[in-house]
């Protein structure tokens, strides 16, 4: 069993985004909590602006949700970078215990799966936060922006940007529940492009909600909108595909956060958004907030990963693909 | 409150082992489960190897226990690559959900209390797979070994080895007992030199055992020992000076995994081993026999972190350490 309810109620109580200069001019720049024209965030290092997005956007969320940081019993984050560098400088500060996780891109909802049974077991309030930076992730992965290089069709943008969650126990003014979760296993199937990532992590979305539906008995029709993290065209179109060979035809209400973010005019942008970023972004400044006032009512969120290294694609690795979901509901809802 | 308690009993039900040669030739060498006299372990590269060893780990440890891989719940696991591409290689063959965890070398009680809070949260049964490999490391972190670059005198020799453990419910037959656990927040002394790791940890280890006895109100005598994972013979003394410095002087029964694998007589190991198979292996292969068989009743074990990558030094950036402790207990003791 793949699914699991949490025993006592869990809310996401407050969240906040940050995002940079291409984030702020694309579909939902102006949801944002905070965004930066300097995508180096008054920085010295792209990896510290990376850092400084962590920072504030759990300090954003803190002060969103009136939460003094000693409060946390726990704060699980992640992001690209080698180590999760990102995550250990960027919350420092917060004098918090720590729980590094690594998901790829899947890293939002694998927080947010751990914080859900991390209270169910005795923590008392958790964050969740993820980041990337496309500068940072560019210079880890392929190579560092300066020199220019070309990307190919079936690319994608990672997003500079990021958000935290607070996940807790107390109703009064939370924003979400979450109703249940279902935890992601790693596909293979056999991609070795890392600039198809969307056609890496396709299966691994279509094997966790295909296993969600069959233990629930619920089909995408009784959700407002099925989301996926970053699948972004390619790996969309993949995704409905092997729904449909497996019984799911014509789903109408999905979306991916991938082709959500940017303006879809922008040409550099390819395939869509990916990143740690881009779907932690997304609930946070879009969804959540519909789901508080009364405009969605029931989601299922899911965030996909493509799990490799730069050194495992040259020694001739796949890159399997990870996904993890979670069913979030309007409170009484 | 940083000591949470299981709800429900939670035991470690089986657990294995495996070493590379140096690791077999050392103090714990006959314990292993599997070791291998080639550091390759049959693969073609030094991140298949250590893949490998997350692979024999766990297919050991369910072997050892009588359980199939389906009836896991999900596996937590990490390492010290980049992405943790060795827990990525290593377990994909299972097709069970995987958390994919980063504590650097606090990883193996960072996944026992995600294990331990999961279980209590919902989970049926889960893994914890921890691993490292003296080769790929070096490679990634300073320089590939055939450069033959020399060790300082604090350096200290990362483990090739790891170990996988079993969590549940089940009483029957189980190894020991996970009686509390105490969450590891990150502290930054000011440390830049990657190849001082036990004085970069030895502040988070003394944080973390300090908060443990203070909450519980318990001290190093009532523990037949106080592990901590890999802080070598510079951070132990580092250790225990912290520790008497906050009232907890003369502490007797401290035991440093990091002094404990190797053969003292071998001088390419200096300040003592490291790495995330470190503490795991001498979990494994001595302190939970030992516990089962009676010799051991009550154990506090802290696995600590060294937080950096190898761009993170460079950019001048320190080194912050963390450390997760669980107390673990003979059944019924």
């Amino acid at each position: 069993m793949r699914v699991i309810k949490p025993t006592k109620p869990t809310y996401i109580l407050c969240s906040a985004s940050v995002g940079g200069n291409r984030e702020r001019r694309g579909q939902i720049g102006s949801l944002f909590d905070i965004t930066y024209t300097d995508d180096r965030f008054g920085k010295k290092t792209w990896e510290e602006a990376e850092a400084e997005i962590q920072r504030l956007s759990l300090s954003k969320a803190l002060e969103k949700g009136g939460i003094e940081p000693k409060r946390l019993s726990c704060m699980f984050a992640g992001d690209l970078l080698n180590q999760c560098v990102a995550s250990v400088f960027g919350l420092l500060e917060y004098e918090v215990p720590l729980f590094g996780i690594f998901g790829a891109c899947s890293t939002s909802a694998e927080g947010l799966i751990l914080a859900t049974l991390a209270l169910n077991g005795g923590a008392e309030l958790c964050s969740v936060t993820a980041s990337s930076h496309n500068c940072s992730a560019e210079r880890q992965f392929r190579f560092p922006i300066e020199y220019g290089s070309q990307k190919t069709p079936t690319a994608q943008w990672t997003v500079t940007g990021g958000a935290s969650f607070i996940v807790g126990k107390r109703k009064e003014n939370a924003l979400a529940e979450i109703k249940a979760v279902c935890t992601g296993r790693m596909m293979d199937s056999g991609i070795t492009d890392a600039n198809n990532m969307g056609a890496a992590m396709a299966p691994a979305a279509a094997d966790t909600y295909i296993s969600y539906f069959r233990e629930t008995g619920e089909g995408p029709e009784d959700f407002d909108y099925i989301f996926t993290g970053d699948l972004g065209a390619e790996g969309s179109d993949l995704f409905k595909l092997l729904m449909a060979e497996n019984g799911y035809k014509d789903i109408i209400n999905h979306l991916d956060c991938g082709l959500m973010i940017y303006d879809p005019n922008d040409e550099d942008i390819k395939c869509g958004g990916s990143g740690c970023g881009c779907s932690a972004s997304i609930l946070s400044s879009l969804i959540l907030p519909d789901i508080k006032r009364g405009r969605l009512n029931n989601v299922l969120f899911a965030a996909t990963g493509a799990l490799m290294n730069a050194a495992s694609v040259q020694q001739g690795n796949t890159i399997p693909g990870i996904c993890h979901l979670l069913r979030i509901s309007r409170i009484g809802g």
